[in-house]
């Protein structure tokens, strides 16, 4: 219905910019989370990146978006095998919502009114194919985070309840947003999340200006401002699908792998999956950027966020998260 | 049914009156948080300024009131198309109110003995085009305020589970109504709305006696007195619609742009909607006041309303938010 | 079913008389709290009152006891438009009562087992033209106390949910008594309530044995006891009556809204419900006693009542608020 | 179905004895508070005084126990209008229960299974001309204490939700036990209960001795014991019924009047309840005895249980309530 | 389905085996509370007296396991009447068990879809005649205990509610076990069961080794380990049959009696149960040992486990309840 | 679907790796719990077990996966009698599951739409034969975990209520991970689990690096890497299926038992199922090395993961509970 606010025109924010950027070439790094405060466009950018990337062709009917027939659910009621054009989706997670509207659930008005059992799919099964954007995570209860990971992880939605059997597709990136001020993760959850980033208000008046303007250009006249940034978000979208395609071409080295390992034991990060976030995301980057192969100077741009929500509370050490990585890439990595 | 106090008969408050007559003049400001002491009058003047407003035009049974049949929503059961005139909504979110009540739901009953899936609409299809005051915000639940938010900013109500998906428009400005000494809003909840004021009873006895006298005069003889205030009232009118009416053709220029962005980093204020808010305030006060374009008076005027609430809390800094802004209004303008 | 104590055969307890009184020559004044001890006789003087005024004309079926058979509620089920002869009603509110029973809600049974829809109304509209009792209204959940006050000074009942849309009237005074030890109102309900007293049981050996032998005679032989207090029970009916008649004709000076102002600054009462509240409790008054104008002595019987829950507390000052009061009244009118 | 063990081979007890005689002759008195150890015969004693008593007579189906069939509830089922001989009922309160349970509430069932609105009645009604017994009272919900107070004052049950309206007779002596250890009832509720008394287990051996001695002989030959035993329970039965038809002429002098309020005004009770039930047990104590008219005597007897549960907590007076009652009624009654 | 452990196979813990034998005696002890360390075979002593004790014979499909077709509840769909022989039956409580199973409620599925009114029985129905096994019973809910010793006293379960007015017998002995150091039952519910025991873990390397032989034989050839042990079995058990039959033999001198209260008076016990429940277990136990009366060997044996749970705490005697008991037996009884 | 990570390619992590095996090769030995970081492979190194073991042969339509259609629950709906390979089962138990879901339950759908009475089955079902894995057992209500337990131990899943009478078999090896850092579990229940080992991230960078790469290298080229593995993985389980055959032909000398008492006696455990264990996991690790009867080595081995968790907390000794296992060990075996 509105329109987007174009990715290419969001100032600043590089580090948020560049985190989407990476999950847009890799789906399976696994979700971002973003922390900082209210106002910093953090649903804006994850609509505008949604927004930039090419429709993608789904069955006009199919709950899940398929983009064939074959792929559409047997539960589903599918009177058009049309394909369409839709745009990347983008679902929203309410606060308060409950595990029945996330995954779906028996679809109690026609068992009551027309005796039949038949599956009303979740938000789960709208944002196949695209994102999940939950506003303030750390407010959402520990098991529908958990649920979400999950599917998030594995990309199937199974619901096995009320006499349901119901499995569906339900690849997506999971994007959080959070205020550490207002109650935290358990690091258990954290821990499950691809990268992290901080995002703030700029601190420079000719930044905040120029975000005003095109802001108020935006809404004044929406049609000429769209026109005049097509080209740049036509920029990245072309990266992307480069970076894409090359992903599986993109080597990594063994000295990249040790570099991976040092830096996760220097930072006392629990378990593994820092490493391997951290490794993917440097290939990610790397094609971004259309190396051939990873190299230190990839790891140190995504190190932080890769790492900076996987350490540990060090109560000596009361330097933030960031400053912490930073450090110790310079002393690893040099 | 009762006569509503005239608007322009109530005793000072003057930033109360001017705060709801920007968003009568741009619907879009966010709504506006009323600070201060029960028995102040916030609900009056809330009603006064609906009422002083010109009646709207709509379809006789739309249940969103809307002015055309083509806008009527399609699970509507529309008997006769028939315009009316009916009065600006205004609409009151009760204590304890339930997440079905605000958005609609299922209409359980006629599910049970007819069978038939139908929508019950919800408050906020009453509010469309109008106005919905919630007393005591600060003891509403986060997630219901959330919600009001959004509902709000999007202009549209979507309700989407117990097999329903439904849409309609719900156009309205939010007031909220509080005492800050009873529990606070969330920050993260207090940044989404536009403006605030304080209010606080008169401490000049004159103007309390004239407080009660027009009081008792509007309930002894109500009809008299409605006539006595019917021009004054038809001033303000007149203003807002010319206003409204110049809104787009107000200019704001560069400056006023730097001075809004001078003001927030000088204060601090989190995110970027408090530059957003206060250009726009400033725009509406300028139309309000017949000037092409807007000027450091106009921002003088609105930032304290427009910026108060977004201040964070500074524990070296014991003066009240008004005071913060008045003195950093001081030295950044003049 | 059994008989009611007679009015002014309670022994002391002027204050909670005079405020009774002035509810039913003015039902607007807005209900009165009661605080005391327990076994006071808060509940027997309201069944007192009640029990004193003439009986009201009501249609025999009518829910809300309406006077006219026009007036009666259009979902209500007539069968017999006869007018009746119906003593005042006094409703009482059963602790842990739910909204639905104070209300009126679906009638669930009759959808359930004849698929119609029909409204069962509920405590409020029984209470139509006469009191409503809560014992320990500090017990009481908020939103429920929030909900009996907007009835009571709306006048009407509106139920707007599970597909119903109800509206009927509802005039009531509002009685609620509390023991301030046990549980505090919040000072925003504190205010809605118009008139206060506090109640103690007697200390005087003599005015004690009279309070047991008149209640001892009162159960030994009721008849006879009626008798003979009737006579007095009917004076005070042929005042309450008189002075409503001359309600409208009393006037109220500027000096007495001055001197209503001053007290009010003087005691710091938020808000401007206590200045209105006191002038017309102190109109009541004059119009009780036969005065044709409010005058000072009127202000300084009830402006304890009308004032004394209105105050902030004051941790400088641990007088009572009956003190507080008292001390300002003298100071401000001599 | 098992036999009762013998009130009068109850072993010592005789305050908690004398307090359940008492309510057996003026069943007005307003119930017995008995607090206690555990294992003291509480249960034992109600269940042996119901037992002691005539039987009642009743109409077989009634299910409130009502004597004539016009009395019996229209809303019954009555196939029989034999009247029978009933035991005085003696109703258990359990641990946990539901107000639905307690009052009666709509018979769900054939709502759903017939279609139609019956009431279900609860254990008031089956309490009706007997005794409703709650075991560890203060373990009671407020709001279900309240109601069974209120039903215990009025006599009459009314039930009136969920489409019902229904009244029946609930006369009946509510006796509550309780471990003042355990938590405390609000002394709002505490003050509704007419007498009160405290029991312990005797610290005689040869009185313990002889309560298991008979404990045992009730039990080994149960017919042979109660046998032995007829001749006791009869001279109390005899004794109760003779107060009970003396009762009016028992006169109650001024003098009797004084001395209530004077002990009562000396012990700081709130309210006056406790003058009344002091003066209406005084009365029932002398008819008891045969006095004609309430003597010092009695009143000495009766004060503790009437007026023990009335005092306020004194932190300065360490002493138990029983003690201050007995030295106030020295200093008083000499 | 799978086999039990023999009884007397049980290596050690014998005032456990003790007071289970004293129950199979006099079921009318009222159960047995083992307190005690996770792992000391509580739940395998249980089941193995039950294997122990003979089969009952019982309606084939009497819900209650009634002996005779003539006892069999009239609500149940007894369709063959034939006696067949049955285990004694073992039911075990889980944690977080509802009322409506314990005590059996509506069946629902029957009646939403057959429209009947049937009763489903519950755990109780199952237990009777046999032992009801709660594990962990200080983390059940209060109300739920209490009900369990109601019924447990009465013999009966009568369910009054949903329509519903169903009895049924339901004898059983309770046994309950608790590890004290996760949370107490009140006072008032360990009072009322009859025994209580503590165990623990052997400290003694060759009673722990033939512990885990005694068990792995069990396990790995389990046929000859019953076969081993049958006769030790059958000698209990022919002991136990010998004790109920001579059980109304055995006599009670006053001596015991005065010995019963003289230690209970000394340990300060409260109420009277302790008193009885001393008594008879002795005379169970001296009918166990083939005594024609109670001596104070008996009462020396029995006491720990029919006073140790009734002490109040002392806070000057850290000594625990099994010393103190030892200590006060000794000066009594020599 | 998806492919599993092969049990012999997972870097380190030998004793989790050695109790998962001892589980597959004495299922009785009552679970497995683990300790540790997030991130450290415990889910995978179930379901690579799982996948490493030879798939069962099941009834394809059989719900609990039976060998033979005898086996097969007669509730159960089954078409086919075909007997099919499957997997061995690996059940998650999602946070925040409920009763239902575990046991299974009455099919409510098809009891509303088509008015049968039918069992849901629920995960207890689908888990017989294989594994169930609770990922932070910690954080799942006492009541569930308590549950599983139960079942685990009697290979039973029975289902009582709603009138349900429900049994099937559900034999399976329980895992449960958690993080002590998060909350603990109850003793009561730690001690029900059989094994318990501690895991960590390595601290080699060689190891660390090796973990990476195996398994990017895994989900690169995920068939040539199962290729390469797959010789390791069958030894495992030619081991294993090898000492599943050898078990009850292992002998347990008295030694030995004498080894395992004087362990748990020095270590003061309470309860004996620790020396049940310990005997047990010796016994079918001796099975495993291809040893004739236990020996002390095996006890040293496997003491650790019997043990550990069934310590009291000793104030006093601050070492981690491997460390005071170790220590008595050596004081005990040398």
């Amino acid at each position: 219905m509105s329109s987007v606010f174009p990715f290419s025109a969001i100032v600043g924010q590089e580090q948020m910019k560049l985190a989407l950027i990476l999950t847009a070439i890799d789906p399976s790094l696994g979700g971002v989370l973003v922390f900082g405060d209210r106002g910093t466009g953090k649903s804006t950018a994850v609509r505008a990146l949604a927004a930039l990337l090419p429709p993608i062709t789904a069955v006009a009917d199919c709950p899940v978006n398929a983009a064939d027939i074959a792929d559409c659910p047997d539960w589903a009621d599918i009177k058009s095998e049309k394909l369409v054009k839709k745009p990347t989706p983008v679902v929203d997670l309410p606060l308060g919502v409950t595990e029945d509207r996330v995954t779906g659930a028996l679809d109690i008005e026609r068992a009551l009114t027309r005796g039949e059992k038949a599956f009303q799919p979740g938000l789960l099964a709208r944002a196949n194919r695209g994102y999940l954007y939950i506003d303030e995570v750390n407010l959402l209860e520990d098991h529908i985070v958990d649920l979400l990971l999950d599917v998030a992880q594995s990309g199937v939605n199974a619901v096995e309840r009320e006499g349901l059997s119901i499995r569906h597709a339900a690849r997506f990136v999971l994007i959080g947003s959070g205020n550490p001020e207002e109650g935290e993760l358990r690091p258990q959850l954290l821990d499950r999340f691809g990268l992290s980033v901080e995002v703030a208000s700029p601190t420079d008046i000719d930044e905040r200006v120029e975000v005003i303007r095109r802001r108020d250009a935006f809404e004044t006249d929406t049609k000429a401002f769209l026109t005049r940034w097509r080209r740049k978000d036509g920029k990245i979208r072309k990266d992307i699908l480069t970076a894409r395609a090359q992903l599986q071409n993109t080597a990594t080295s063994d000295d990249t792998l040790r570099d991976c390992a040092t830096l996760c034991l220097a930072l006392g990060t629990d378990g593994l999956r820092g490493e391997l976030t951290l490794m993917r995301s440097a290939r990610a980057f790397a094609a971004y950027k259309g190396a051939s192969q990873t190299g230190r100077d990839h790891l140190r741009k995504v190190a932080p966020m890769a790492l900076g929500h996987r350490l540990r509370r060090d109560p000596l050490d009361e330097a933030g998260s960031g400053t912490r990585v930073g450090r110790v890439v310079k002393e690893v990595l040099g």
